[in-house]
């Protein structure tokens, strides 16, 4: 018996999602204030404690099975020229990925992460949205149950990243088809694409947008989104009914995450953003979703790089809370 | 038989370092240039990567064993009343770090750096820096050595943190001496004064100041440093001569980074910034040191917490780095 069966159930589930635990948010502040530090010290540290509290419902919560999943698709609108890469790229890195060669293995394996990785039917690509919907309702909703899936209901932090040549165009159109705004004002270099380039994934954008007219946040996603994206959402999704602290990672997992937001503003109540990206449009993406980002290193790679790069910061910020003592307890003065 | 006798053969040691080794620098740059990812994706932790290929004189380096050093001094300056917390908790704070209670002993077990603590003579205070030279050269050469000596050689990546009551108000006059400026324009609220401890810091400072006219950097550091402060900056220095790359903390670590850097420009090539402290001036100071922050998360609680913190930022770099295959590896098509 699957969780939900239409976009509309699963928006409904969505929404009826249950808030944090305010009472364990206290309990951790209360703790916060009596450890010894000047109050405050920690700065975005002691935020951080407290948001992993309240979603684990304890006032001195644990991070021992943080979870990386990594979702894999491939994308019609690539015809359009609108990647610096070919589309078998995808196939190629997934193998890379389970072989542990990349980037996302490594720090994975530096923050102790459970890494998996789903790829979504990568031998048939979306259609081309310029052309016609991405995704039926069925592929919507089979993509979307891929990442509701893929969750491991005992993970305590998750990550959420995907692969898929041609995606920075496919978000750039869900940000502008969801916040307004041209195909210009979204897209960006991606994994490096030329002013021609550049030009041609605004041009794509446009086209998609103008094609389909729905601004419904689930009937965008499947007209202009793509496997990987749903999977990411429906991923996210999961980890909000469960109440799993959610780590965002660049653009194009923010275009999920954005397609939730629009469904429900209380969507990514369990999200902090890992990462400022170097793609152009994703800090305006963030401020979209009103999320500030804990690094901002420059990078643009995806595969959920920058939010597995936060992990150790989340991991520290509740080693401190949980770990540390109070003035009390160690015979200091508080001031 | 000891490293140095007098402040000037330890500055020409700092000046007589070793570059770092430009060929394995260039070795890790052909390297990072085939890894499975676009051109430049990895952002900042490319560069960290290839820094710390630099100092390790490998193109492939590892991070096996990151140390951490807290050094704990007490000022004479607090009789002026510039700390919200009184002397005692130097020593207080000393106990909870080797009882594993404080934020550091937490941040050093996330990433797996061996800590270490040193109190200086917690009940000899270094006098009142408004009244006469903090220390003498023999004390500042005392303090200097504990700095020197409690580098683990075999370690590959350094923290240096401190805690002090009143050592802000020394890292100010420090700042100021060698930078320029009032004590106004380098004071802080520190552990949290109010607006009159503020202004008292401010006047200690340029009360220290005019005492002490001397801008030689040692003659500074004797004269308005402190114990701790000149440990961190011998610790500092024996990683420089070493080639262990450094992580520089907050306001006050800098100060003796600052001190180290008026004695010659590359004695902090070794070093990065781990953070942007809370802490007024420390962004000043930073880029008085042409040093980029690699978090600002609002910390403000020294301890080497913000420098602790990026160590996990730099082991990622250099996992992905070493860990990750090459396009012809991995069979992936370059782009």
């Amino acid at each position: 018996m699957p969780a939900f069966t239409t976009l509309a159930e699963f928006a409904a589930l969505l929404t009826a999602a249950p808030a944090a635990d305010a009472a364990a948010r206290s309990a951790a502040s209360d703790r916060n204030g009596q450890l010894t530090k000047p109050p405050g010290a920690l700065g975005r540290l002691e935020d951080l404690a407290l948001w992993v509290a309240s979603w684990q419902g304890t006032g001195r919560p644990r991070i021992i099975a943080p979870q990386v999943i990594i979702f894999a698709g491939n994308h019609g609108v690539c015809a359009q020229g609108v990647s610096a890469f070919p589309p078998e790229v995808t196939v190629q890195m997934v193998a890379n990925f389970q072989h542990g060669g990349a980037a996302i293995n490594q720090l994975s394996k530096t923050f102790g992460a459970a890494m998996s990785v789903h790829a979504l039917d990568l031998d048939r690509p979306t259609a081309d949205f310029t052309q016609s919907p991405a995704m039926t309702e069925a592929e919507t909703l089979a993509a979307l149950h891929t990442g509701w899936d893929a969750v491991d209901p005992k993970s305590d932090l998750l990550v959420v990243g995907e692969m898929g040549i041609g995606n920075t165009t496919v978000a750039a159109a869900l940000a502008a088809a969801l916040l307004g705004g041209s195909g210009a004002d979204w897209v960006g270099r991606g994994t490096g694409v030329d002013n021609a380039g550049l030009s041609r994934k605004a041009k794509a954008v446009d086209a998609g947008l103008a094609r389909h007219p729905s601004r419904d946040p689930m009937q965008v996603l499947a007209n202009l989104g793509g496997r990987e994206i749903a999977a990411m959402a429906g991923a996210m999704a999961r980890a909000r009914t469960l109440g799993i602290p959610l780590i965002l990672d660049g653009f194009i997992a923010c275009s999920a995450a954005l397609v939730l937001h629009a469904v429900t503003p209380t969507a990514l109540d369990h999200a902090v953003a890992g990462h400022l990206s170097a793609e152009g449009a994703h800090g305006r993406l963030l401020a979209a979703l009103g999320k500030e980002p804990l690094l901002s290193l420059g990078l643009r790679l995806g595969e959920g790089s920058g939010a597995a790069l936060a992990i150790g910061i989340v991991q520290a910020a509740v080693a401190c809370h949980s770990g540390m003592v109070t003035f009390a307890e160690a015979g200091v003065s508080a001031g």
